[in-house]
């Protein structure tokens, strides 16, 4: 199949550091390059994959407040749709500025929706398109806006054997991801400290959240027991991981998808978290970890934790969660899309309808769309 | 002529305070509407307009940082473009994210560029639309993307009769606009002080300019012949301008046009600036008071201002930035486009280009744009 894969230009393919969406995009491309489809990856010229690579920007332009990512993001898919018939299906990692080429394209498009939909520019822009090919990464994703032409939920996929694997793991608990009062560390140092396990934090710190910060976990992080790593990079974090007694993400926020839960699953590792957002649909209580909302009950779970099996959770990783399983929900997406079903549907209900039967009446309809060929 | 007109969202037309492009799109729609034509404002729903008013939101969003202008504005370009043959022409003040539904659409599109072109966005941007039908709003503007198609440039206009014009004016110079180190509001203190007439500042100060308005503007406004204002109402802002002996705006850097300035010479005032950006093609020096980068000089001018005839300055502004001349040039660059020249450029030249003369290939053109209609 003749596949366009669209990335974010604000991090290269794979990311070097954060950048959930690209690291994804990555994953899927390589598993599908590797079940032999024809894949082009539209992304910043910094990135890295066997596809083939399409770049109208050298560099990524990373989050400088002074660029608009739309005045970039707009070329690349200018390239893509400016000649799509290239491709039997393009899959979109972009947002809402996808959708009007992708109405206005006869190549199907599918669209995977990376962020919260409870934001309010997902609120106003996504409405508007309600039957393109959307995917969400969970079900709990949908919950904001439920009313879109949905084709699959999609979960995340890792390359599992890539994680490393560690039997005997040190005696921590491992909080990785970013500061913020939605992923609750404060929480999580409450839980190490009651439960008694140290208690190891690796978490990126963007400058917004310094105050917080400052205020609220720094003057926690005195306790001997508790060590504060800062950001560390993908390896670095793997091997936190892998040698956790268990990942502690007491979230606080429905969250669409958690890519640190199949990170740590990945490893072997379990999972003590909240019953919140995409959590209650990746995780499965007693076999992936513990999942409470009550603290207490998550003090308990954490010194309990040798009783769920390592071996249990990377197989439960590897049989869910690998790039393998998400490049092939995908070919199923794309097949679907392909054998038309996107086609039935009052997409362009507003739009002058062509009389195929009458060919005079075509020419109009091709006119009123292309007249600039002429 | 049946025309839209497609105001940005962050500000309301005509807007309550600061909002050059707002106030130019109420002109403009006022006077194509005068002129006996069907205009349509696409717009927020707190718009005030003549022409016919459709919103897809209600309020201006203004300039939330949480709020991403293309998710809103998409709403509103799908409204006009959904149906876009209700349209002769269709006028766009918004920016780079009018030209995907432009080029894909029959009614053609004029799109006045209001904003500065050498950032980095505008600089990605348009030149992956070489040829859609560009309006600048100065000569000077184009010099940073010299290579678009231009259709015309066409100099912002007001409704001159709308301000006061007093014969006899007060003892002082004003400073209007916004506080920022480009308008150098320290060399226009300096240039009052030197030439010994008082000087009244009002403008708007911007959070993020607050640094340099506390070190280096501040300490300045304690000598008793400086007055600052802070931010005033329009109504205020015209009082002030009509009474001042001139506006002195001691510009620092190219702007695309100097709204302020034709707001002076529409009550007659003159305006004492320098020769960068679009000044010289707005300003006549000595007639419309005098231009020049040398302090010295505009002491001097300041001095001898009562030179220049302020019904002069007021039949100046008349003559060339009266909105009805601004309307009337718009519509000479719509009769333009609907002559076609804007078909014959290579617009969309790596899209499939129909043969009409075989129904047949017709037909497969249509397919491969409008396969969603069938």
């Amino acid at each position: 199949m003749r596949i366009a894969q669209i990335a974010p230009l604000q991090v290269a393919v794979p990311p070097r550091g954060y950048g959930g969406t690209e690291r994804v995009v990555y994953e899927l491309t390589e598993a599908l390059v590797h079940l032999g489809h024809e894949v082009t990856l539209f992304a910043t010229g910094d990135s890295h994959t066997s596809a083939r690579l399409v770049s109208t920007l050298e560099r990524a332009i990373n989050f400088d407040p002074e660029l608009d990512a739309a005045a970039y993001h707009l070329g690349m898919l200018e390239d893509v749709y400016g000649d799509a018939n290239r491709f039997d299906v393009i899959h979109s990692h972009l947002d809402y500025l996808t959708l009007p080429f992708a109405r206005r394209s006869g190549t199907p498009t599918v669209l995977t929706l990376h962020g919260d939909l409870a934001t309010l520019n997902a609120q106003h822009a996504y409405p508007r398109y309600p039957n393109a090919n959307y995917v969400s990464i969970s079900n709990a994703q949908r919950a904001s806006l439920p009313d879109l032409h949905y084709v699959a939920t999609i979960h995340h996929g890792v390359d599992v054997q890539s994680f490393p694997f560690v039997a005997e793991p040190g005696e921590y608990l491992a909080f990785v991801g970013r500061i913020s009062p939605d992923k609750r560390p404060d929480v999580a140092i409450e839980i190490a400290l009651r439960a008694g396990i140290p208690l190891k934090l690796a978490a990126k710190l963007d400058h917004h959240e310094m105050p917080y910060f400052d205020e609220v976990i720094r003057p926690l992080l005195n306790h001997p027991s508790i060590e504060w790593l800062g950001e560390i990079d993908e390896a670095a974090k793997r091997d936190l991981m892998a040698h956790a007694l268990a990942l502690l993400v007491p979230i606080g926020w429905p969250e669409p998808f958690g890519m640190v839960f199949i990170e740590a699953l990945a490893c072997g590792t379990p999972v003590l978290t909240c019953p919140t957002g995409a959590a209650p649909e990746l995780l499965e209580d007693g076999v992936t970890g513990y999942s409470s909302a009550d603290k207490e009950t998550l003090v308990v779970a954490a010194q309990n934790i040798a009783r769920i099996s390592r071996r249990g959770c990377r197989a439960y990783a590897q049989r869910r969660f690998d790039t393998r399983v998400m490049a092939s929900n995908y070919l199923n997406v794309y097949q679907q899309v392909l054998r038309g079903e996107h086609l039935l549907l009052p997409w362009a209900k507003e739009l002058p309808v062509a009389n195929l039967d009458d060919p005079s009446d075509a020419n109009d309809a091709s006119d009123a769309y292309n007249t600039h060929h002429h």
